[in-house]
């Protein structure tokens, strides 16, 4: 039984996922349908190629994401569909896939691109606003259910692409950036574990914060603490042990996070 | 697969919803779940009637969907099934079901309604305060095993029926009304397309705005800029390009909309 | 075809249920999955415990329970796994699972614990902070697929239990506790109705209102009302007619709801 996941910056409130999965369901009845998130904040491609590159890796092979932050809906930006290695992608050619592309083309996997325009795939009738339920959602089912990619359309390259913040190297260390603020208020940057010399020598500088040293898990300091550790997708996080590291201090995406090789 | 649509005002965080799945597939074990939404305003039926209404044209024949803002729930209001064309309805009867009634009513579809009497297909002991879980998700997952609507319990005539705001003819077009607010911000209204002459000849007034003829799409205008659509169901729609024209003009549900056709 | 449901205080934003859930169909391709709530607090064991344990008894025999609200994430307390009856229930030994391990006792059920060791049902990979997603979600999925629980890992017995606040017998009747608010603002207590005698000459004092006799359901009394009524668990509720409880008398969890029997 194959798996559609769903990103949007839709919400829940409205309707329009329960929507594109009864959509979905018309087509594919069997397939199941994971939602990654809904709560992107609206028009924020950027968030939602990080939240879609975060999850997707964890999916079965063969599963279909749909992602739909589309400020473009209705215009002629380009609908998608890729591959990359061996998952598929349905989603509107604006940056969304950026970091995956990126880490498929880093980990030498085979990458193709469509343009959506057989119309045979889509709903009957298309709105000019709600592409999700009209395009993406019908594809991606058909996807689902075994059409290839090469039926929705022809070959492109180069899809659109986002510039990506990355880890810049400095005297001793790197300065990063905070990627991504969870729920709990924890700070994913940019940098990954393995850039990271003698983690136990590291000392971190953050919004007026030092921090020396990595800790294994939020546990092992008293609630309160800040603290600097490996996240779960193996990248330096900023968390508060039982609190809130945004909150605590103020920190939003893309501010500075400083790492140094102590000297000892 | 039968597909089964959840619509409530029960919210995401107390577990009523998992509680009714947990019913729901108990009987139905194969059934597919689709959340329409959850966060219709606590007891505002008619939010929850326009949600449903919007959704459910989109889910396949054969749909069984659950709907419940329940402020009578335990009274002598009527648990109810419903069949409009080849979509099933289970619901208390306060008026949930009235937009899709008159749609019915006017595409001519095959309707039945019955009051749900029959124990046999409630949970064994019911409460007084939760029939989305002792009454409406046990009835619509037998419905969606096969069971026939007539079994539920005795046909009845006129379910109770919500006074439906609609369009008014005025001197030379219309005076409608913002009907949905989404999460976009983008105001829904009850005009339908076909009742504009001249799309592009179109005067909007809304809330001290004019707007000047209606665009195709978002993404043909600025960001910022005050725009007047056709939504994807086919209504007339006023938004702000990556904005909220909530926010912006601060408009609520039932707020004046006055289309004219400009002469010239 | 099994049911897996998931109880956690990860949210909705960020995408960890999503991935989760890839995780579970990556192993158990069929499973259906219900998302009980992801609201718990942040954080908040004891919220986590009572909303698992309202949910839990209405799905079906064989059902994977997953929960994760697990500050001690990464360090030595115990994965574990259970069996009560006839559920499974697959979360951190930190005292989630205390009242259903209580009711289950008080039933006679059989029950069963293992210390989840058997790294072969983990993801390959563990992040030390991520173990709703490396190792819960494999071990429920591999669980609903058939495993027998001491496949994955040794017995133990004395779980971590919480303290659970419960009812004090007081001159005339009780003094008891309220246990959850929910989205309405309704107020659960921690009093059974079979500990109530005489419901229509019950006096209920809560937060300086008295309130004389229960009533059958909401619609039984004016928008507006404050009631009392036993809920669908079973259990003394406080209410306000078409409106919230909650805000209407300031109440928080853990606040003392004294119920007497009336002399006449």
């Amino acid at each position: 039984m194959a798996v559609i996941s769903l990103t949007t910056d839709f919400g829940l409130k409205d309707g329009f996922i329960g929507t594109m999965k009864g959509v979905i369901w018309g087509i594919a009845p069997e397939v199941q349908i994971a939602d990654i998130t809904h709560d992107i904040p609206p028009q924020d491609i950027m968030a939602g190629a990080i939240a879609l590159w975060r999850a997707a890796p964890f999916f079965p092979a063969g599963t279909v994401h749909i992602a739909v932050v589309d400020p473009g809906v209705g215009t002629s930006r380009r609908p998608m569909g890729a591959r990359l290695g061996y998952q598929f992608f349905v989603l509107p050619d604006n940056g969304l896939l950026t970091p995956l592309i990126l880490d498929a083309e880093a980990a030498g996997l085979p990458i193709e691109y469509v343009h959506l325009e057989n119309r045979e795939y889509w709903l009957p009738r298309t709105s000019s606003t709600f592409h999700g339920r009209d395009i993406f959602a019908p594809v991606g089912a058909h996807l689902a259910n075994g059409v290839p990619l090469y039926n929705l359309g022809p070959h492109f390259q180069n899809p659109v692409r986002l510039k990506m913040l990355c880890p810049e190297a400095i005297p001793g260390g790197w300065r990063a950036h905070i990627k991504v603020i969870d729920v709990f208020g924890n700070l994913t940057t940019d940098l990954r574990a393995d850039q990271i010399t003698g983690p136990g020598k590291a000392i971190v500088h953050v919004l007026g914060k030092e921090i020396t040293g990595l800790v294994d898990s939020y546990g092992y300091r008293q609630p309160g603490d800040v603290v600097a550790l490996i996240d779960s997708e193996n990248y330096l996080e900023i968390a508060v042990v039982n609190g809130s590291a945004a909150r605590l201090l103020g920190a939003k995406v893309g501010d500075a996070v400083e790492v140094l090789s102590r000297e000892d």
